[in-house]
């Protein structure tokens, strides 16, 4: 049996004190997977114990002083589960500098500035691994970097963020408003008092760059991700998806585009109208699921919970249990895989569909004014249904496949038109084939 | 760059041929990822080329002396997926000894004397890799192997072979029975001329040895697992099913239960109603789903293709860049973990329920009598439908969980009562809880 690996956590929340726990009560069965034990040396918190923890810790383990813990220059695994910028960067650096590898569930960091991390990873030859980072218990990022590694990647839909997407299926199946609907998931504790980075769409576009980077083996950041959030999706719009039999989800978009020059990648978070046949269509309530599109595999989906203490804990372990082996076996695993270098491709080049909801006056003519519109910006219509309502009537229009600034066009020119009344409803359509 | 990987290939069959393919087109992206060429220094076929191969490849790297070929001493990465027992085992023990790391995808050898060929690993301490072994394309096996280390698996689920969920499913669309789904699979390619191993089970008993190892540390052979198939079902049964808001697919059944002196394994494989809300019973045509439940992630679903050539192939290239990269930094990934030396339960012990229908008199009384059966045994009635018949009716019970042995126990005596005409189907069920 080899010495302990010595193992400090920085962030005693919601997810660390669930690790804590972990690394307590599954010594065991840990020990054996290892090789060693596990030795929890300092638990670094923002103050000290002047609260009840939520799992008993000895006393003694707890500090304030994180900076400290990290370059004691023992430690070799650092866990860190604060989340946010600052100070979980200099840490992470601060603990590879001192020799420590790093496992993290840190997405925000990951995503805006991943590269800074991974190239001191390199540096210092240490690991850097963050499984919980993306869809929290679900396995996503082993078989994306490895499992994967002999196929092509062309497209990968994630349902990445559970408060969305409980709130979305709130609004399906109840048909509830985006308020009413929000108030029930911050009631239960599935949204935030501040839900701004779930509900606008910037946690799932963290989580959309990190799966895009590795997907498509190239760069790319949270700025470099077109995002949308749910808030401005009503109850007519969940309405209009039920008779096209499809549901509304935030989904994670992550295309790669084959051009001669070189692959371009197009990534986005925005709310969707998906097929009610589609497997993520079944979702449900606070779950994630990450569906995978190559060219050998074909389609793949992983699901499961994508949040949580104790699902993100289980991702963290097993990134724990890895890292310590490496470092029993003096080795890392994989690195940063960035060769593709692959171009951004800005939302409005991207090839997608529009389902667009009218009001209209009820009047003949009305319809040939209308797909004027469309054609003028050579948008091809693929479905059109029409309900006059007394004066007025909707008009519902699904289109085909274009790019979406002509989609974006085409509804700037019909919202002046003297016959629409109101544009009441643009979603965009993902399905099958380029949309 | 590192000097190329040599990789030998034996057989070149749906998957061999596939896996040449993949290796020839892809590969710029393989280098990359790899960090250095892969070499296909030779493809080991049975016959020499007396037909038009499925891929072109260049004649000379063909040969029909695979044994020559594995111990040519160059060889750092023999690929095996010739399938069953012999000359498979020999070949990839004699490719150990001389040297290779091996990816094969031959569930059949590794349920039935996986020991031998990792012992074999570790002694050589060479790799030995197996994702395309289970569910074909789906990431299963790093998952249960890597990022579930730190967590405690409970139980696994698994819908494993697909020719089996084609034809249920066909029979749950279609109202169709067996003999008539079976041919249709056949007709479709789905199904072979002898559908014995499907059918039966024994490739799914196969799978669930090698899944029920992994999750639980310990070693399950194919003989450990008890195993029933398909070819009993009737139409009668799917039907009963619908009415019970359930369907019936094939499971592959792996539990672990705590016991004081050390865990129990029960490995088993047998058609089961699950409800239509569970994740599984929307797993439609061909396609395999693993379906696992774990201490802190609680339940994850992984879903796609389970066989074919193209995603069994991507299965076995994830795991040639792995292990082509873990030769070019001289070391290894993990080996077997078997440290648990779990018992296996006999299904007799199992806990689980039955669905049981009966034709029996329409008579008073009838229902204490068999009611009575039910409570010698022990075994508790969760629900009891009759439905009159004319001269006789249907009773359809459904059991609360119970050991196996008891609710066999009970069907064999419900045969013998004179007011039972016939029992028309005994099927477990499945679903949340201990079942």
């Amino acid at each position: 049996m080899d010495s302990p690996v010595r193992v400090a956590l920085l962030g005693y929340g919601v997810v660390g004190s669930e690790v804590a726990r972990l690394l307590r009560e599954q010594d065991g069965d840990l020990v054996a997977r290892v090789g060693a034990p596990l030795d929890l040396v300092g638990i670094a918190v923002r103050r000290r114990l002047d609260r009840s923890r939520p799992v008993d810790m000895p006393p003694e383990l707890f500090t304030t002083d994180a900076h400290a813990l990290v370059t004691r220059g023992n430690i070799d695994v650092v866990i860190e589960v604060i989340g946010g910028i600052e100070p979980a960067r200099s840490l992470i650096l601060a603990g590879l500098e001192a020799g420590a590898s790093v496992v993290t569930a840190n997405k925000a960091l990951l995503a805006e500035d991943g590269a800074t991390l991974f190239s001191a990873a390199e540096k210092a030859q240490r690991d850097l691994y963050f499984e919980a980072a993306v869809a929290g218990a679900i396995p996503i990022i082993r078989p994306l970097r490895e499992s994967m590694a002999g196929d092509k990647v062309r497209r990968v839909l994630g349902i990445v963020n559970g408060t969305t997407n409980f709130i979305l299926d709130q609004m399906d199946t109840s048909g509830a408003g985006f308020d009413e609907a929000l108030a029930d998931a911050q009631a239960r504790g599935y949204a935030e008092s501040d839900p701004t980075a779930d509900v606008e769409g910037f946690d799932a576009a963290d989580k959309a760059a990190i799966l895009a980077s590795l997907a498509f083996h190239t760069r790319v950041t949270a700025a470099d991700v077109h995002r949308e959030g749910i808030s401005g999706i009503t109850a007519h719009d969940i309405a209009s998806a039920k008779q096209l039999d499809c549901v509304i989800k935030l989904l994670a978009i992550c295309d790669s585009n084959e051009r001669p020059g070189g692959d371009e990648v197009c990534v986005r978070v925005h709310p969707a109208m998906i097929s009610r046949s589609h497997p993520l269509a079944s979702v449900r309530g606070a779950f994630n699921a990450v569906f995978v599109e190559s060219d050998a595999a074909g389609e793949l989906m992983f699901y499961g919970q994508g949040a949580g203490g104790a699902p993100t804990a289980s991702a963290v372990l097993g990134d724990v249990v890895t890292v310590a082996r490496n470092r029993l076996g003096s080795v890392t695993g994989g690195g940063e895989s960035t060769y593709a270098k692959c171009d951004i491709a800005p939302i409005s080049e991207t090839l997608t569909r529009y389902h667009i909801a009218l009001d209209v006056e009820d009047s003949p003519g009305v319809l040939a004014v209308v797909a004027t519109v469309f054609a003028q910006h050579e948008v091809s219509i693929q479905t059109l249904r029409q309900a006059g309502r007394g004066r007025d009537a909707e008009l519902v229009v699904v289109t085909h496949v274009a790019r979406d600034f002509a989609l974006a066009a085409t509804v700037e020119d019909l919202r002046t038109l003297p016959v629409v009344r109101q544009v009441t409803s643009v979603v965009r359509v993902v399905g099958a084939g380029p949309s």
